[in-house]
């Protein structure tokens, strides 16, 4: 936890001071063994980054002087569209894209999606939040990237992608394509990741016939979950 | 399990037959399903990758007569040297890399590495290695990367690294460096990545007079477990 995100209930009925328990506290203690006095790194969700100073510390709340400063780091100007992975991998690649700048993650179905996926705990709203979180404390960031779940693949292909990439370059992470994936582009990027196992023909021919280019990262298949973190070092 | 990775062990006494078990046959009954009949994508460990065609397959094992062809994918020119991460990140980031294709891993020590992490049954040969395999399985690869711990940091930093560096471009990853890190090189690295919490200015100044020079990937601080693929694949 590089930075601790604060929301608008933590603060002190309209000052500067705040009071955390909890997971935050927890933290605090265990792993930054801060003491009242200490100064910590602090942010609002959504908006500036500053200091905290401990005026309290208990083993049940922590109170700090919250003074805030500096604007967030930019976010990364893409929308990933994820077909949904499995949960374990999909709470590592939340808290993996939130961490690098990601604020638009779209959720999709495959073909290679098992229907049991949707129905998990994973992608319960507060389950998926707590994994943003995580990724921006270790970025301190403070800006919560949204989540779309769409849960019909053709539909969604037809009748929403094609307003999604407009005026966007529009990539999809592809192992068997002709093309390498661009570097250090300075566009906004719609970039699509399949799920384990791959999009099937009949997904690739929707999504290229929609606009995308097939885009491969040399000759190996990376996992979703360094597949996510390597496509967006590349690509800005 | 994009490739089965085999074994001397796994062939019939000099033949081109087959027979695998446990983990391996798994996989192929739950996951990929096959049949008698089927082809599956294998290599020999350390060499050429082919097609198997099962011949006899039960919940006891499977036979395959494989022929092999194919060179396995190019590695990358980088010797990767880590701050021992904890255990779990550990497991995963050995699969990360190997994966990617790296092929000399260096497990070193820092002020930040929790003693106890140098006791985890991960650091078990054997763990290890299963680690490795599953990054090979999933790019599709047979060449096993090697592991090497170095549990003291001053004696291998001043005696062994400067041997290691030479002829490599050598780079710390570090969120506070001044420069970014490069993109697309073609030259053999030396990338040094250090633990959660980052190494202490001592190792920093030790590394740096050693000769590495410090980069950042943007202004956000990653896991160990995003900044190993993110880096790999911006710098390769």
């Amino acid at each position: 936890m590089n930075l601790i995100v604060l929301f608008k209930d933590d603060f002190l009925n309209g000052s500067g001071k705040v009071r955390i328990s909890g997971r935050r506290l927890k933290h605090v203690l265990e792993v930054h063994r801060a003491c009242a006095g200490d100064e910590l790194c602090v942010g609002i969700s959504g908006g500036q980054i500053g200091r905290g100073k401990i005026t309290h510390l208990t083993n049940e709340h922590l109170e700090m002087d919250v003074r805030l400063s500096i604007a967030p780091p930019p976010a990364l100007p893409v929308t990933l569209v994820l077909a949904l992975p499995r949960p374990k991998v999909l709470r590592r690649t939340l808290t993996a894209a939130s961490s690098m700048g990601v604020k638009k993650i779209i959720l999709i179905n495959s073909y290679r999606v098992e229907k049991s996926f949707w129905q998990s705990p994973a992608l319960v709203k507060e389950s998926i939040e707590r994994q943003l979180v995580l990724g921006l404390e270790q970025a301190r960031d403070t800006v919560m990237p949204e989540v779309i779940t769409k849960p019909l693949f053709k539909p969604f292909v037809e009748d929403e992608l094609p307003a999604i990439i407009r005026d966007t370059t529009a990539l999809l992470a592809h192992p068997q394509a002709s093309a390498s994936c661009p570097r250090g582009l300075e566009v906004r990027v719609t970039l699509v990741v399949g799920p384990e196992g791959g999009f099937i023909p009949y997904e690739i021919e929707k999504l290229t016939a929609c606009g995308f280019i097939p885009v491969k990262m040399g000759e190996r298949t990376l996992s979703v979950e360094s597949a996510v973190p390597a496509l967006l070092a590349r690509l800005f």
